[in-house]
């Protein structure tokens, strides 16, 4: 018999979609189950976007250029623009999902065996993602007691070896709701310059931002143009997760060079999905306005009654649509699964991603949840005192 | 500065598109180009898909599923039993295209450093997930004197090693429209069982069948279950290259279940391009016959007029809808780049695919290139006219 490789093997089961047999079979047992495990919003997607795709006049279905459309790569820089980011079209290639653009990143920057640091706890999938390019994340230990703020300097610098050749990090934070502040980007952007590193920031959230505080970009730090990836998506910008466009940005046209040899090998982004992203582009302000207060109200709603929960512990996020929260449990692994196939408070339950798969060092974040709030306030209440009731009776 | 990934520099450009910048620059001067450099269909993709997208009623443009939907997973398998393959909706990962199901594949079943062997010429971007892969394409030659047949299982059997993971064909082939017999996938199925490989089968192109020869698939041959990988795609069969939908098929458990694993990471392929995909499943058979009909006019004219150039070789394809055309030059590379640049016939000229990218063995096909024949009767009996007369006056 031909054996599976050992790359395939050692594929991680992604942390947030590994449950799903089990939600399945509690919703065929007639369960109701709150969905916190994805970051997939209910929000309603714009419908100038959802309209462009309906009146589209195509007749062949065509490839784009594998950078993606010169239409949505022009349009898209005015919205950089807006956000103090200042890129040509030609800084940018459009991928499938903010996905893809961490796949071509790695590929373009890291060999077989190089290092990548990341703070964690982080998405999940960038172990996937490491794993399918075969290099190695070293993680940098952010603590839910610190509100999981930039580590100190100094424990990057412990990290670096000569196989180091980036530090990810992901602001706003998913799943820590973490925002990175100005001072922390430049901190970043000394070390990445000191020891020639590239720093790539996935900021997918960038929107997501609450209390008044403004997203800094790594594309607005002047001097870190040829050490700046960024990776963006529309899927959350826009509700628009199931259109699968993203865009890899940089000023290193080495970068965009490389990564173009990536993008052509795939051919092309999806041009229905490109054509409701460039749309998206004419969003008003107002939708924005409204989802913003919108996740405000969830996340206070949320964290209030995380936080009246006995022996839990919650860093209040300043972004995204996620927070870590601690739990008197050991291992949440078990317990998720338990929620969803012995317990129900009136035949309800809840659904939750284990933390251990936002962490690479094994064994941390094992009585830690991540929550995601894509749900409305009173879902958010019911599934808080789901957790509540359930951890009252739920033994390790 | 930071430094970009010997993986990235090596990875080849698709000599597909390489050239793409020197039509910008013909065009601009005002050249009118026919394009027969690449696999993009001039025939209308079915109303019946375009409609389905037009008439959606989506509201939150949400993930599917990772292994794809499952109302279109489902239907799919009746496209297959049509076509004398008899899977469930279990065995089938819907991918981002036939490309994301050629990565999928070669993560699941290699490591770094594994071997694939693959009969040349092949479909260029093999090299490129080969190379992104850390893979190493071990070819075997086919020979355009011999019309491309499958090498003897002897030229096989020599290339295995204790790295080789599997066999990569392309069936019907592109670059070379050959077909492969039922005789020759049994030959294949044994070396396979032999020597515990996978045999991978590039099906793309199943519908484009000419001469009343019947394809005959890698899943039709009993006794490969556990061996086989298809791979599968919407883009040439419905011309609907720019939705993104491809799948990779196995009866292998482990093989799905890793594969997923890799799908789980970059989260779905692209929901407007699945409802597209499952309309056009009803595509009725009359579309087929028309298209069919189209293209072995096509070939016929073509292969008639390119056997009429003095110096020109080629093999008349079965299949698919490229062919490799021998030209009395030395590098195929610089004469598709002087046609661009320095040519015309009445300020028209082509663009062809030098076929050096097809090949992994270096210096070979460097007198061939790759033409597709996408283009109608009209547009092809000029180009070989260009070609003709550029012959006439090129200097290697
Ligand atoms: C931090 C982060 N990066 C990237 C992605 C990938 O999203 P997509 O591929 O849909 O753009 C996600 C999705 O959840 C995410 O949370
Ligand atoms: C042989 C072969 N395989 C796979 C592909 C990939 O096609 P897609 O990703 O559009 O499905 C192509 C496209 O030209 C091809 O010719």
């Amino acid at each position: 018999m031909p054996v599976i490789s050992k790359k395939g093997l050692e594929m991680p089961a992604s942390p947030i979609r590994k449950l799903v047999p089990y939600a399945e079979q509690a919703t065929k047992k007639g369960k109701k189950i709150y969905y916190l495990n994805i970051g997939q919003p209910d929000i309603k997607t714009p419908e100038i976007a959802l309209e462009a795709v309906k009146q589209n006049d195509i007749k062949i279905l065509s490839y784009s250029k594998s950078e993606g459309s010169e239409t949505y790569r022009k349009k898209i820089t005015s919205y950089y623009l807006k956000n103090n980011i200042k890129v040509s079209s030609e800084d940018i290639i459009v991928t499938t999902g903010g996905s893809e653009a961490l796949l071509f990143t790695f590929g373009t920057v890291m060999d077989v065996n190089d290092e990548i640091i990341i703070p964690e706890p982080f998405y999940a999938n960038y172990n996937g993602f490491s794993q399918a390019s075969g290099i190695k994340v070293v993680p940098v230990i952010s603590k839910i007691e610190d509100d999981f703020k930039l580590p100190p300097i100094e424990e990057f610098e412990k990290l670096i070896t000569n196989k180091t050749k980036a530090i990810l990090i992901c602001n706003p934070g998913n799943p820590t709701g973490y925002l990175y502040s100005k001072e922390e980007i430049q901190k970043l952007a000394a070390i990445v310059k000191k020891h020639d590193l590239f720093l790539i920031a996935d900021e997918v959230y960038r929107e997501f931002t609450y209390d008044g505080i403004q997203h800094y970009s790594i594309m607005e730090e002047e001097g870190l143009e040829e050490y700046g990836i960024m990776i963006d998506s529309v899927s959350k910008r826009y509700s628009m997760c199931g259109a699968r466009i993203g865009c890899l940005v940089s000023k290193n046209k080495s970068v965009i060079e490389t990564a173009l040899k990536f993008a052509q090998a795939r051919l092309s982004p999806p041009t229905y999905a490109q054509i409701a992203s460039e749309a998206a582009l004419d969003t008003p302000q107002s939708y924005f306005d409204d989802v913003i207060e919108e996740y405000v109200e969830r996340r206070n709603t949320l964290i209030k009654h995380l936080e009246n929960i006995e022996g839990v512990k919650v860093a209040k996020p300043k972004g995204a649509f996620y927070c870590i929260a601690e739990l008197p449990i050991k291992n949440s692994d078990h317990f998720a699964q338990w929620l969803l196939e012995d317990f129900d408070v009136d035949n309800e339950t809840i659904m939750v991603a284990p933390a251990g798969g936002f962490y690479s060092t094994p064994g941390v974040g094992l009585n830690q949840i991540r929550i995601a709030y894509v749900l409305n306030k009173e879902s958010l209440i019911k599934a808080a005192h789901i957790l509540k009731e359930a951890l009252k009776v739920y033994k390790d």
